[in-house]
Parts: structure tokens; C-alpha cells; sequence
């Protein structure tokens, strides 16, 4: 089979396209043809080296599946050959989804939502499962809440403005005055252009103080420290960027605020929640372009370079 | 009537015996006859400065009361004369409890336990309230998980010890090998002397690695970034020790941690359910010591110089 093959930690151009023997699966796996994967920023974290410890060389990256049950191990009950199915594969644990094919648990695989194609379905397992666990099952995200998601245009910032709309919150959103479009038209209520207007002066001004009960870290930096600034009592903050920088969190203890950490796999009933909400309408994947699998270098270096609306898709047919 | 009055920010010498008047209470508020309050960490914290802004000098400090109604307003319902109360003021926005009396919002009193003398009972709202949170209500605790609970001899620590095992957790503390015999006294598994034994090696090598499910931070200094590396995949951190020294998290994500900033009033419902537990003979005070309220200054200097068994109360009658 043909796949991407990261060959050394570095710059973009350690991903090599090779062939290799085609994978078999195990008494518990199934066997998938990926149609489409999907590149993250963690893919190009783990290409740079931030995750070398105990990583083997060379590796296959991909954290986004979209594709056809081929064959399924002897034990597999839940799933049969030409299913439709989409995933998150095991993080670093095996070969990833840049690849012809792609092998795993069949504990992890779900259903793919039957109104998107392969392109759009790659679009949404990491970034989903994400989004899900920073608003619904860690940030605890109520009907009549709001919340700051910031990089809205973004990969998880344009999932996570239709998922906390969907749960019947107000939403405050950072993007760049020259995507505020995208988020607008995912629902966004108030979209703060970050290159002109301070995000923790409009968001107090705004709220007359108050500030918002959740805030969705997507960006690093400063952000955990600042998002104190706009938190209300007993406010929380969802953070999904691992920086090593030391953050002040003093003013955390006078807001009572609760931070949770997050770099958590995606697991079935997650995406079959996300599968529930696509097929009924309530969220649509936001698809920058679709980049056929051999251009996979390319599509890190546009993904590094910042400004990606939503998702970039790689089609591993193409 | 006698108050120690909070005439400067400094040392304990700023604490001075005056005769003040008497107040009385608002429609919605309750007049108490303090009988016994206690010393807290916030109370040094508050008389050296670090809470400074906004508060007026002089000001009595005190946030533990234990007495009995003397006065009601029109609009009181729920108290009368002569009813035992305990409870904890409100923070910086009024006189505290190192006086004779003390005027609250009947909506913060709780009725005391029966079985504590004032002396004892004194030793409970601020400390309780506060691991209340800590453990119940922010840190999530369940029965048969496992916690770490630092300075294990101290206020909060011989408190949280106690609540910790009726709810059915596997207890790590630390303290001194002078006072460990107070901790075990408590119930606590496994007393770690932080002098002779690193708390992070010594959990890691006794649970095979895998970690505890919650830490409580009493000590500040670099406990949250430590903590981290004690925690199991999902764990969490209450702390309390609001410090402005920048930590380093990047642990925290590879844990997939939630911490938990606290600096929380205490209200009438966890009074209620400390009492019932007190009554029921599952947790009590931990009285290091009592003395006179005119002995303030002399009280503050020992909880600041440490080791402290428990609380160290004053009685407002002697």
C-alpha cells in the first residue's frame, strides 16, 4: 500500500511516500481503505519532535480516518466488509492514517454519519472528540452559558461554535478580521477581530463585568492567564495547547475557576454523539480544502502557516 | 463591647483591644454573642496585606464563630434568641468575629452541632466549608478512590483527612514525623514524613505508578506543579493556596488533569451536612489549642511560625 512515512523528526520534507506491505488485522481489529484522512496540528507537533520520547522510527502520522471496512478480525462482532466508518486512531501507539490502509481496535471505530462524504467525514474524529470533551464532559457546558471560543475560524474553534450552539449557549469567538465570515455563519454571537480589539476589554465591557462561564483554550501562549481576566465566579477553562511556559494563575483562586487539561483520545460513543448531531443537522464539518494523501508535506507546511478556515482534508484516493 | 481591631497592615503588633459599640442587626440579619472564634491562615494573610485592595482600616478580622442568637431582625425567620449558631462571615465585607458580637446575614448561619462545646465548634466553618469543597463539590471525590492530602496535622489537612475516609477514599498525607501520630489517630493509610520521604516517589512507587485520584493543596510553593506528577490519567487537583508564582502544567496535559483554584464562601448547606456528619461521630475539631481573644496577636505569631496541631481557637468570653 502507499503511505506517508515520516522518516527522521524535522521540517516537513521527512514525509516521504513509500510503499509497504499492506496491514492484516488482528482477532479484535478491523482492516479499513482509508478514502480520506485529515491533518491536526498535533501531526506536525509529533513530525517537529515535540513527542519523540519513546516514539519509533520511521512512523506513519494521522489521527482522522474516513473509510470502508475491508476485512475484520476474528472476534469482531460490531462491524462487517464495506461498512462505512469513521475514527480516531490510537495516538502514537501504531501506524496512523496517512496510508492506503489503517488498522485498529474495533473498540475505538464508529458509524460515519450517513449525509457526508469521506472528505467531510475525515474532517471531524479529532476535532470532535476534542471539542467534546473540553464543553461537554470536562467544561461542563449549560444551556443559557456562555462561553469564549477562540481561534473560531479554526479546525476546533469552527466545531466548537456549532457544538455550544447546539447546547444552547452564547458564544463569544477570536478570528481574524479576514475570516469573521466563518464563524458568523456557524452562529457565532459576537465575533472579536483579536488584530483590533482586546478580547478580555470587550468581553467585560460586553457582559458588564460578568465574564463567561467557559473558556476553550485552542491557542497557548498567554491564554491560560488570561483567561481569568474574563471568567465569571466559578467559571472554567478548557485547554487542549500542553506549553511549557510557567502561567500566573493567581487570579484563578479569586474567580474560584476550575482548568482542565485535555489530550484525551476520542472514543466511540463520542462519535456516534457527533454522528447524531451531523445527521440531524445541528453541525456541519468546516472543510478548508481536500489535498490528495502525496501532498501531505505540503498541507503541514499550510497548516503551520496559520489562517486554515476549518479543516484541511487529504484524500488518500487521489 | 470588646473587639481586636486590625489598626495597620503588618505584623501581629498591629492588633489592638478596643472598646467598640455594640451593633445591632439589619431586617435580614442575625446579632450573635460570639463565644469562640479561630485563627486561619487568611487572617495573617489579610493583616500583612495581601488582600489590601479595597478593604478599610481599622478592621476586625475573624471568620469562624461559634455562639448563640442574641438579637434578630424584622424579617428573620429561621433563628431566634438563644439559638447556638456556627458559622462562617463574610469575607473583607464586614466586621469579622474577633469581638464580642457579630452581625450576619441569617442566610449564611447554621445551627452548631449539639455535641461541640463553642470552643470546638468554633474550629469548623471556615476549615470545613472550605474541604467541603475541595473534596465534594469541586473535587469530585467517589468512594474507593485515593487522595493526597498535604500538611495532614494542619487545620484544613486534619479536617480533610477525616472527610476524605467517610467517603470512603485511600488517604496519603504529609507531615512532620513529630505529629504524625495525629494524622493516624484520624484514620489517614499512609502518613508520608515530608522531611525523610519524597511525597511524589514514595505514591508512585506504593500505587505501581498509577497515581491518586484527587491531591489537596494546603502548602503553595511548587505543590501544583509537583502534583502533576502523582496524579492518575483523569485526575484532579483543589488548591487553595493562592500564589503568584508562575507554575509550570505541561504535566498537567499529559494527565488530562482538571485543577480546581478555591477561595470559596462558606454557605448554610455544607454547615448543615459537617454538622450532621459531626453529630453522627465521623469527623471532629482538631483544637490545637485555646486561648483568650485578647491574645490575638500571640495566636497569629505560632499559626505563622507553624506546626500547629489542628486549630488554634479564641475564646471570646475568657
Amino acid at each position: 500500500m502507499k503511505a506517508i512515512v515520516m522518516t527522521a523528526f524535522g521540517g516537513p520534507e521527512v514525509l516521504e511516500q513509500r510503499e509497504l506491505p499492506k496491514p492484516g488485522p488482528g482477532p479484535t481489529e478491523v482492516l479499513v481503505k482509508v478514502c480520506a484522512t485529515s491533518v491536526n496540528p498535533v501531526d506536525y507537533q509529533t513530525r517537529r519532535g515535540d513527542y519523540k520520547e519513546g516514539m519509533e522510527l520511521p512512523f506513519i502520522l494521522g489521527l482522522d480516518v474516513s473509510g470502508v471496512v475491508e476485512a475484520v478480525g476474528e472476534s469482531v462482532r460490531g462491524f462487517a466488509p464495506g461498512d462505512e466508518v469513521y475514527y480516531m486512531p490510537k495516538m502514537f501507539a501504531r501506524p496512523g492514517s496517512y496510508a492506503e490502509y489503517q488498522v485498529s481496535d474495533e473498540s475505538i471505530v464508529a458509524r460515519k454519519p450517513a449525509n457526508l462524504s469521506h472528505s467531510e467525514a475525515a474532517a471531524l474524529p479529532l476535532v470532535g472528540g476534542t471539542v467534546w470533551e473540553c464543553l461537554v464532559t470536562r467544561g461542563r457546558l449549560q444551556v443559557g452559558e456562555s462561553v469564549l471560543i477562540h481561534a473560531g475560524a479554526g479546525g476546533i474553534g469552527s466545531f466548537a461554535i456549532q457544538l455550544a450552539k447546539a447546547m444552547g449557549a452564547y458564544v463569544f469567538t477570536t478570528c481574524s478580521a479576514r475570516n469573521a465570515d466563518l464563524p458568523k455563519s456557524l452562529g457565532a454571537d459576537r465575533v472579536i477581530d483579536y488584530q483590533s480589539e482586546d478580547y478580555v476589554e470587550v468581553i467585560n465591557r460586553e457582559t458588564g463585568g460578568a465574564g463567561v462561564d467557559l473558556v476553550l483554550d485552542t491557542i497557548g501562549g498567554q491564554t491560560i492567564e488570561r483567561s481569568a481576566y474574563v471568567l465569571k465566579q466559578f467559571g472554567r477553562v478548557s485547554t487542549i495547547v500542553d506549553i511549557p511556559d510557567p502561567q500566573s494563575l493567581l487570579e484563578m483562586w479569586n474567580r474560584n475557576a476550575t482548568v482542565s487539561f485535555i489530550f484525551t483520545p476520542v472514543y466511540r460513543s463520542k462519535l456516534d454523539a457527533i454522528r447524531n448531531l451531523v445527521e440531524r443537522g445541528l453541525i456541519r464539518p468546516v472543510v478548508d480544502s481536500v489535498m490528495p494523501l502525496s501532498q501531505a508535506a505540503e498541507a503541514h507546511r499550510r497548516l503551520e502557516r496559520g489562517g486554515v478556515r476549518g479543516k484541511i482534508v487529504l484524500d488518500a484516493g487521489a
